[in-house]
């Protein structure tokens, strides 16, 4: 068992030809076949390592290293769903690193060169991605009792499918809830510009955006496209493609890097080029580091409304999903995972991350350390997503650092 | 057999019980099972009424009644399938009416109190709707050689379900392809406020108002909703928002009722709440009575796309699908309708159709007459659409007029 930066490399490409893509990336939504073949290839990879292999009742699935039998658990770990035509690194770099980092602490203890009051995990969360089955970070907010488990199972996919259905085909366990975890690693490619800007190795992300997520229904009145005086008309989609154009001139109000904000999903009804839309449903995502900022930005983007509504003579209906401010991740670990980037010779940024991670549930409830390694032009989701061999293996190095450092107990003595 | 007011509108309500929804509209789209319900309810009434009914390879459905064996045939007829959520009377309130109008015909020319060089045919097309197989008006495109029917049969639904895969369900004969027909009759609701505005009894349709066409594909760039700078996205949501903005805007820079646009068809990919959109296509839709603010109207959309390019930094390819110009409904048939209107004592408007119809199709191969009865608030393609009772039974009286002039040779002695 080797666990070296050329068996890293030989097992990402191995993994990445799962559910690839022409254009470089994968296809692996949550619960299809391509998931379902990577799920079995990650089972292989950690039962050939020495991991006992279990899965809990939303499909969460764990590589265990019992070390210390009783004791609590080490998590290491992220996701291997991805996006439709999403890029290889997003999630299964993570996993693959997190097992090769876990893998490597393994031999050591077996070596007696590390004693631990702990156990040991590889996880590959279930659904991260959320583009099939909504909310994303399923499996970790199920995991963390964020979110309901018959909820998330009774959750439908634009075909009506089931998490229930599709986990009954991939693999889950109804009677397993996971192991008890004392402490959470997890490295990420960076998805944004920010280390390739400053030309630093690595991130230590020490905080998430605030973040406002809504569904907006927009209600008009079917007609017809031809016949329909214009000034009779009250076109849904007419009114979602205001809405749109008022969430992007909402962040042009700000400085760059302080308001992201989209539109990325409709639903049109009927749908059909004859007849105006009399609904359409969409989902509007506002994201700032800056809480006064996201306040700002949320009322001018309220105050745009009624604008949208006498334009297109349509109703916006509202609703807040999901809401967050800027979290923060513990000190302690920031501190211990620049300690470990110092002593490996990496430069760092501490930063803050935009999208959400399974992290950002498990910071919550246990202490969290959240790592970053670049992105070529920060482009993700996406095909071309890339992350540099010598990024990559930085990465695996620095999570290896951490997991031993929080194997020996060194935030447990740190936060005493 | 009565073909009374009365009978009319017991069987009207009868036919518009299939496929009823709960708003008190219908959805019978081309091939479903309730537009096969509904075909199969009238080929009954067809059979029962003394017509001979065929299917000819479109699943055009045809009531024959060979009054002079081997002569040509006068058509009349609309067709039966609806818009998703449509109204009862687009279509299927013209296909009733001209079977009414034939029975009463045929029992005068059983009575010998006409006489005729011509057969007669009651037609209901198939999918001249278009909402789920484009293009509309297929079954009469078809008939008149101006769609290729194994292209037409090779169309599929967003299901990927042909054409030729409905027709094997809802009935057609690829051996027979309809009668030989010499002159064409339709009536249908104006789905317009022409009419009701100006307190008319009826319209005579004397020309189509003119159209551009056209698919719109946006070509953007799959990137993160979150992480990804606002700067750096290649946003193809945000550019079909600015298109259908812009679509929107040109009408506004006509007088009203000058120039009808619209957009109301979006696919978006992949969409997906958390990745920026690569790619959506649309449709666009310009119409105008009037051919130089048509030409001006697409010079002024034309114009906008760069503007939309650089907004969302995305690419627009533009492919006109359809166009037509102003065209004229043959004069003598107009004046045939004037003087069977002013017989019966109903007021009327001469206008033009904004919607397109099988009869705008049949004009160019035979003469054709088209009228229209008046539509409440000019309501279509909409479960509230309606037509009072007096102004339905006005519009069966008069197609019924207008299909005797015609069996008698009017339009043909006025044609010499």
């Amino acid at each position: 068992m080797s666990f070296s930066p050329a068996a890293f490399q030989r097992d990402f490409v191995q993994m990445s030809s799962i559910g690839a893509t022409p254009g470089g990336g994968v296809e692996r939504q949550a619960g299809s076949v391509a998931d379902c073949q990577t799920r079995d290839w990650f089972r292989r990879w950690l039962s050939s390592n020495g991991f006992d292999v279990r899965l809990d009742a939303i499909g969460n699935q764990f590589g265990l290293l019992e070390l210390t039998p009783g004791a609590p658990y080490v998590l290491v770990g992220s996701h291997l769903d991805s996006q439709p035509l999403g890029g290889k690194f997003d999630g299964a770099y993570g996993v693959l690193a997190a097992a090769f980092a876990a893998g490597r602490i393994a031999q050591e203890v077996a070596q007696g060169d590390i004693e631990s009051p702990y156990n040991l995990c590889v996880v590959n969360w279930f659904n991260e991605e959320g583009s099939r089955f909504q909310p994303s970070m399923m499996g970790s907010a199920v995991f963390t009792g964020k979110l309901d488990l018959e909820a998330a199972l009774q959750t439908t996919d634009l075909d009506g499918i089931s998490v229930k259905t599709a986990l009954d085909d991939v693999g889950h366990d109804s009677q397993y809830h996971g192991p008890d975890v004392a402490l959470y690693g997890e490295v990420h490619i960076e998805q944004g510009r920010t280390l390739e800007n400053s030309g630093r190795k690595v991130g230590l992300v020490d905080g998430t955006w605030a973040a406002n997520k809504y569904t907006v229904v927009v209600h008009g009145e079917q007609s017809h496209t031809g016949a329909t005086l214009m000034a009779d008309r009250r076109d849904a989609l007419l009114g979602a493609a205001l809405t749109i154009a008022a969430v992007r001139e909402v962040s042009d109000e700000f400085p760059a890097g302080q308001l992201h904000s989209s539109v990325s999903q409709l639903e049109v009804l009927p749908n059909s080029p004859v007849t105006i839309a009399r609904q359409v449903t969409m989902n509007v995502d506002l994201r700032s580091p800056n809480e006064d900022v996201l306040q700002l930005a949320t009322a001018s983007f309220e105050a745009r409304v009624p604008d949208v509504e006498a334009k297109a003579s349509v109703k916006l209906v509202i609703n807040r999903t999901h809401s967050w401010g800027v979290l923060s991740y513990p000190e302690q670990g920031v501190r211990l995972a620049q300690q470990a980037a110092e002593k490996l010779g990496l430069t760092y940024n501490r930063l803050k991350t935009v999208a959400g991670h399974d992290s950002t549930n498990m910071k919550d409830v246990v202490p969290t350390i959240m790592l970053f390694v670049p992105s070529v032009d920060g482009i993700s989701h996406n095909e071309r997503e890339h992350t540099r061999d010598e990024d990559a293996l930085n990465g695996v190095d620095l999570l290896t650092e951490v997991t031993r450092s929080l194997m020996e107990g060194a935030l447990l003595i740190e936060a005493d």
